[in-house]
């Protein structure tokens, strides 16, 4: 049998794509499934199929997928549940090595369903093509800006994201993009008929482009290979997972839409401590989590310096304190030797670190930001985005009337550029708080395109810092 | 001794500003003090007072306060502390009703600074002069379009945002805004040598642009007062509060701040509960919290009904158990009734509804929220912005070209106006999770102008849900 990486490229890495169902109506799962990836620049050639169509969307439509004179590595399926037998029939005979089912109409939806969905398992079986679905919103592919989902086309990043939830796995990635966090590939995966999670998974630890994997799950179909695939795979690639259903009326839920059994939350827990899986409290928290896993040096422990004005140490700290995190007091030395950098204004020096609003000069923050990675007793700083005093507060930082404050945004730049240098340098991670709205504001965007995470909340940040304690522990624990 | 409102009134509501200490220097306090309300449109007159300038923002200046030849309101001082009391006592002598001390180097900077902090409130002291600070961030008042802070000018709203951390208390207001809550007031109160919290508090339960009130607080100057009137006045207004310090490392950090004792967080949550305030366990989530109660009418219980396709729905139903709200099953002939409005692919009814990704027609999510509000055991509705299926995964919603796309939005907003009208009708609230990104959407737009509020995830949507539901219970328990 084919290693797992041949059965998935032809899904997620494919040369030639057919649509089955194709369709010229707008809004059509049909029509969507070549407009999609027509419009993300998808490199590779879209045969449009409908029995009663010449053309669509301007392509060559075909009547049957055996038509189509070239080889097809990807069939999309758009058509009802019931024709799905043959279409899977003439995919097979064509050869296809990779489908996605996007219909529903299967198992889902009673014992007909069920029937019809054993029935395709079948016809595939053996044969070589693997599939996604039924009953799936269909996946996107970074690589080869692939996108077959319902949504826009996610931005392109190191995050791979699997839901067995069709819309809502759609919608969270979505908001995931709105706040900035890139997908390597979303699927969603369906009824599971042929390829299940653990697939995915496995898949997954080989990709590339992946490097962090989360799961928004409900239920597994085989729990036992999906726990024990993580706890390999977690010796390359963290994983985080949520899971929907945790309350009696949400898996009353859950069992009529993804006909999953709940099972006791105590006994997933536990299931995820053993893997090495990073458990995420609410969904969205996944994705702020693996932003950090993307791009940070894993911490030695769990102890955590924090920088903030007044209240955000404040705040910092308690999050900090309720994951578990220790947020030590600082030695003698450390404290002479902050008193020297921080403002005048400031209180003492302690952890976390109040610099009372604003620095000195520009470098200050990376300055302290040092001083604290290079401490034995800290394995990773929580801080602001690190802003300049002398630009806060000013015009919008992006005019340069002034030569002063074009001055002041050179120099806090390249003091950003110094602060994004440092967790390579001390093999620690950095967590930053955004500090000011501007995504666009230069030293936001050249931190950022360092790979320092950037977050909107304290809360945030400590979670961020949680998630890389976690991963290196459960790497620790198996290695 | 004038009413709190006349006491307070001319530092939010002044008829003109004196500011002590102005200067030409951009990111100088001085400076943006007068800057920001000239910008904001601010409508009174602002007199910059500095010894050395004749002219400032285009604006004549005064050598002293006791030079300017009108009646002042409102004194800002954002001179060095040391120069404080001398400034102080001018204003006493031209009459001054109101003042903002922004400098910090008092009561939180040692001895020396509190003895400066005892001076000040004795030149003040049954003079009719109050004051906001000292070492505090400025206020904003949506009355007169009055920025006095730090950052940029709030949307004006119907939230009072009172934080006792200035910088962080800034910033919070910041990304309250960027999440689209408006702000009636930001107050931010400093070392509260004169005004405290309870002042306040006392002020905007009479303040007419408010509806909400919201705290960030780490401690207490009369912790007593402040929870004995929180207790009258949630009778007619809520109050969200969040404070900071609960940790022992977190505590540490506020002693150095703000000179707060922590306390007990068991003795805090029981003064909370006494009082009817309901607590926020981030930060933000007092905002997302305030957002609801701003508009939405109270529900008699606690029992929830939930509509979302597929996981969406089992993740609310998640975090409305988990915070302790019910979501009871249907009778018999509600599911029948639901059934023939719900799209054939979608799962039996139940609560949480799953309509499976789409509706049939534009008017079916409002009919079917109608029909849950409108059951004697549900108190209230957690769904989606209602988005027609048919304008769904088109084409951007604001492109007209196509005659039947213009028909669906049109019918769109008019199914969502008659939705919006439903918590009015039926005295009971919806709450809507946004699923999709755009707020420009025609349909979102229309139900938040209707004051139906709209959030990003399941969870927030849970949480405003509890906030209605705790203050409810709150009333109940006070009147």
């Amino acid at each position: 049998m084919n290693s797992i990486v041949e059965q998935l490229d032809p899904i997620f890495k494919p040369k030639s794509i057919a649509v089955l169902g194709a369709s010229d109506r707008q809004g059509k799962w049909g029509y969507l499934m070549v407009d999609r990836p027509l419009k993300t620049g998808y490199s590779g050639a879209i045969y449009p199929v409908n029995p009663n169509k010449d053309e669509i969307l301007g392509l060559r439509a075909y009547r049957s997928i055996l038509d189509i004179p070239d080889q097809v590595d990807l069939a999309v399926i758009a058509a009802p549940a019931p024709s799905t037998p043959q279409l899977m029939q003439e995919c097979v005979k064509k050869g296809i090595k990779g489908a996605i089912l996007i219909s529903g109409g299967f198992a889902e939806a009673g014992n007909k369903g069920k029937a019809l969905e054993d029935e395709i398992v079948k016809i595939a079986k053996g044969t070589g093509l693997r599939f996604v679905g039924p009953n799936c919103m269909g996946i996107w592919s970074a690589a080869g800006q692939l996108n077959l989902c319902f949504q826009q086309a996610p931005k392109p990043g190191a995050i791979a994201f699997v839901s067995q939830s069709g819309t809502f796995g759609g919608y969270l990635s979505e908001i995931a993009n709105a706040r900035g966090y890139g997908l390597a590939k979303f699927i969603s995966i369906g009824n599971q008929a042929d390829l299940t999670a653990s697939d995915y998974l496995e898949y997954l630890a080989e990709d590339k482009e992946t490097r962090v994997i989360v799961f928004y799950m409900e239920g597994f179909k085989d729990g036992r290979r999906f726990f024990e695939l993580a706890r390999e795979i977690i010796k390359r690639k963290p994983i985080v997972i949520y899971k929907g259903g945790n309350s009696g009326a949400g898996a009353r839920a859950m069992l009529s839409h993804t006909a999953s059994l709940a099972g006791s939350d105590n006994t997933f827990e536990g299931m995820c401590r053993q893997a090495g899986l990073i458990r995420a409290e609410e969904a969205l928290h996944s994705f702020e989590m693996a932003e950090a896993l993307v791009s940070q040096p894993l911490p030695q422990g769990k102890r955590v310096a924090v920088m903030g004005s007044g209240g955000q140490g404040v705040v910092t700290t308690d999050a900090c304190a309720s994951l578990g995190l220790e947020v030590p007091e600082f030695d003698e030395e450390t404290v002479t030797g902050l008193k020297s950098i921080l403002p005048p204004h400031a209180p003492p020096p302690r952890n976390p670190v109040d610099f009372a609003g604003s620095y000195r000069t520009t470098l200050d923050e990376t300055s302290v930001t040092e001083k604290l990675l290079s401490l034995n007793y800290i394995d990773g700083v929580i801080t602001n985005v690190p802003i300049s005093p002398m630009v806060w507060g000013l015009k919008p930082i992006s005019t340069d009337t002034d030569k002063a404050l074009s001055d002041a945004i050179t120099a806090a730049i390249q003091s950003a550029e110094l602060f994004a240098s440092l967790p390579k340098k001390y093999n620690k991670p950095i967590i930053t708080l955004r500090f000011r709205r501007a995504d666009d504001d230069p030293i936001t965007k050249t931190i950022k395109e360092a790979g320092i995470p950037v977050y909107d909340t304290p809360e945030q940040c400590a979670r961020a810092m949680y998630a890389l304690v976690k991963y290196a522990e459960a790497r620790r624990a198996v290695e």
